[in-house]
């Protein structure tokens, strides 16, 4: 059968559904193993629970193990706890030894401790289980070849031809070279070895510039030095350099894509979630906007406390206050603009904190041009609304100087985090707007004070 | 010499700068030359421009080549204009085609012209030259090896051995099969090819499944079809099923990186930079920011409409006046985290318009829990303020139902803005700051005016 991904997945999901309510499992397995991994993932998770777990153990355990690789982790889990321990032995057997390692580690230790014995080949996944999934020792797969020095080409091609673990083929593009303690000595690719004479040591043919990552490192080093240097694959060693196991591209891919998730929500102002938004319940994304609502509040609350400071200049010039939220609003959104750009530009290593002074010499400029700007229409729109020409001066005057107030502290503070090797991401917009309403409210009334001479 | 990588770059280009002071050209070369091109572009671009242009035509062309590769495009260009068009032509020559082709089309035509006629080998550069940098098309490198149907594994492999590019062993994983009509027909790997019968026809071993980009389809798609599928290369063809060339894997990390700076970017309601932060003038960044800051700037002056609408009850109760930032603040901060965790949510493929009755229930209940905890802190705030039972109930009230609207709006925007096909980070934090300052102004002094009978 061809695989059927010109049909839209919903007419898939459509036709496997129409199968399992005639009872039909077998055309329901054959539709959905025609299907890319990824794509069987998508529609098998539209299922319900029981409809799942009745037909994942139809499925040939190849297919089973992709399925649950590609589901998110919260899924996986629950459909691995809804299938018997033999079942759920035979689909883990075929699984990536990472992708194993991730699924037990998240279920009882009573239950792993007998999938681990009922499976055929638990060697591979048993190391794995130390490791913390952050860390680079928690992505690397364990499932790989690898070659001597002294081995001759012609034998590392023929140990490829028969010795490679199926269906490891990303493991194969860069093949590691250890000595005979186990410790790391070289790279050569797959295709260096075929344009090799046959004859020649790997050891000779081998590139000994390796790089690679300490099994304890976080995740996001290791993903670091892949985008750095294109590397389809990374090795992972111990503290003596010893080849552990290697870090492939699928995983790459995968670790980028959840670091940035987890930035832009810490840019929103929100603790990470640890899994897909819809498969988060309300309660646990609730706890993790929360404690950062709540501090914000309470800072936001110094804002009050500017305002009853003022309060009898405000009494005194009542249009002064109209211009509070928009002289406010103006200064936390200009901080925003500043804030994403820096945090992003951080994370992809264009600037860093000896940096800072050039930074800080552009954003200053940056605030002002956008201050004169914001100012000059401001004085415009102060004028309409007939406040005369005093107010309509002090609310320009205070929109140049918080906006370029709000540039600056946007652009240092990110900065100043790195430097205290704080996540820079946690200068989010939402801090920046509550930062600058109570500080902007404290430049706008001052400024105000001296300019009408309350 | 080997590899000087674990120097410290810095220690690095100090060493390059003392060799540049002292005349030792070579020494400086050699420096350079010792390290990855990741790095040598970045120990480049350090140095002064005349430094840089004087040192690269002294380099390797093939490491000349690899920088101008890692540099930045504007810091590329910059130093491409340095040059004579015979030391540009001789590095050009050996860059990869489609990164060639990015540099050539930000020079002016004149000299594209003169530096491709003076290119050994200027084929493979041409066409691309047709296509939109922000297409397949423009991603894709021509520089690659195709197999036919009818070959045999054994002359396949020959092939690869004595025909491949140099320098391209990226395309050489996944190897294009094509018909006499140059139709894609087939892709199969080098280790497919590797442990295959030497007498096997590739058409034979071939995957007929493959994926592939049209030419003229945006980077983005091309790079979400290889993110799902865990594509180490992708092909890209004509309306014909032509296969016109691939996108390897390095390309891929470099477009994912550009996609997701530009959505933060947006989402800190700024268009998004052209180039790196460092080297975009204070002039463009700030053109960038103006847009979106007066837009919402205007927007914000709605605020001031409310306040003076409510202008009667806020001289009645003044202590009203003391929470308007803390409230809309508090909305603001409440509509950031939602858009962002949506608007990420959207961009990594978990929800779709589909979703957003799940999405929009979501969010209520979050934003009620949200809510209610944020007026009970607020109650007690507004009771230490000493105002009053009424004032601390309405303002609770408001609190309550701020943040709530706050929820809403900031998820079900995004998706109205996909389904508009609008990028949905448009619906950047900033935006929702804003527009649940006007709003939420409204709804507190409403509240207000119903709770104290004013």
């Amino acid at each position: 059968m061809e695989r059927v991904f010109h049909l839209n997945l919903d007419d898939v999901l459509r036709l496997v559904r129409a199968a399992l309510e005639s009872g039909d499992q077998a055309q329901a397995v054959a539709l959905i193993q025609a299907l890319r991994p990824a794509d069987q993932a998508d529609v098998f998770s539209e299922l319900a629970d029981q409809e799942q777990a009745s037909l994942l153990p139809n499925l040939a355990p190849e297919d089973s193990a992709d399925i649950l690789e590609e589901l998110e982790d919260e899924e996986a889990v629950e459909l691995a706890e809804a299938l018997s321990d033999a079942d759920l032995a035979r689909i883990v057997n075929e699984m990536e030894p990472d992708e194993a390692a991730d699924l037990l580690g998240d279920l009882p230790d009573a239950r792993v401790q007998a999938i681990l014995d009922s499976m055929e080949d638990s060697e591979e996944v048993r190391p794995l289980l130390m490791h913390a999934d952050e860390s680079a020792g928690g992505l690397m797969t364990t499932d790989f070849l690898v070659l001597r020095p002294r081995m001759r080409v012609s034998e590392a091609l023929m140990a490829i031809r028969q010795l490679a673990p199926k269906d490891s083929a990303e493991t194969l593009y860069n093949l590691y070279v250890v000595d005979a303690a186990g410790i790391l000595r070289g790279v050569v690719s797959l295709y260096q070895l075929l344009q090799a004479d046959p004859a020649a040591r790997v050891g000779d043919v081998m590139d000994v510039d390796v790089l690679s990552a300490r099994a304890d490192a976080d995740r996001e080093v290791a993903a670091g030095l892949m985008t750095r240097y294109d590397l389809l694959s990374l090795p992972v060693v111990d503290s003596a350099h010893r080849l552990l196991g290697i870090i492939t591209h699928d995983d790459f891919v995968d670790i980028v894509e959840e670091e940035t998730t987890e930035d832009i929500q810490l840019m929103g102002g929100s603790a990470p979630l640890a899994g897909p938004y819809l498969e988060t319940p309300v309660l646990g994304i609730a706890r993790k906007r929360a404690g950062w609502l709540a501090l914000l509040f309470v800072t936001e609350t110094l804002t009050g406390s500017v305002l009853r400071l003022f309060e009898h200049e405000l009494a005194a010039v009542v249009s002064l206050a109209f211009f509070i939220p928009l002289l406010i609003g103006t200064g936390g959104n200009a901080g925003s603009q500043t804030t994403s750009t820096i945090i992003r530009a951080i994370a992809t290593g264009d600037i860093r904190f000896r940096d800072g002074m050039r930074v800080l010499w552009h954003e200053l400029r940056i605030g002002m041009l956008l201050g004169v700007a914001m100012a000059v229409i401001g004085f415009g729109r102060a004028l309409l609304w007939g406040t005369g020409q005093n107010v309509a001066l002090a609310v320009s005057a205070a929109l140049l100087m918080v906006v370029t107030w709000a540039n600056i502290m946007g652009s240092v503070l990110p900065l100043l985090a790195t430097r205290l090797r704080i996540d820079p991401a946690i200068v989010s917009g939402p801090f920046m707007s509550t930062l600058v309403d109570a500080t902007g409210l404290l430049i706008y009334l001052s400024v105000a004070k001296v300019i009408l001479n309350l």
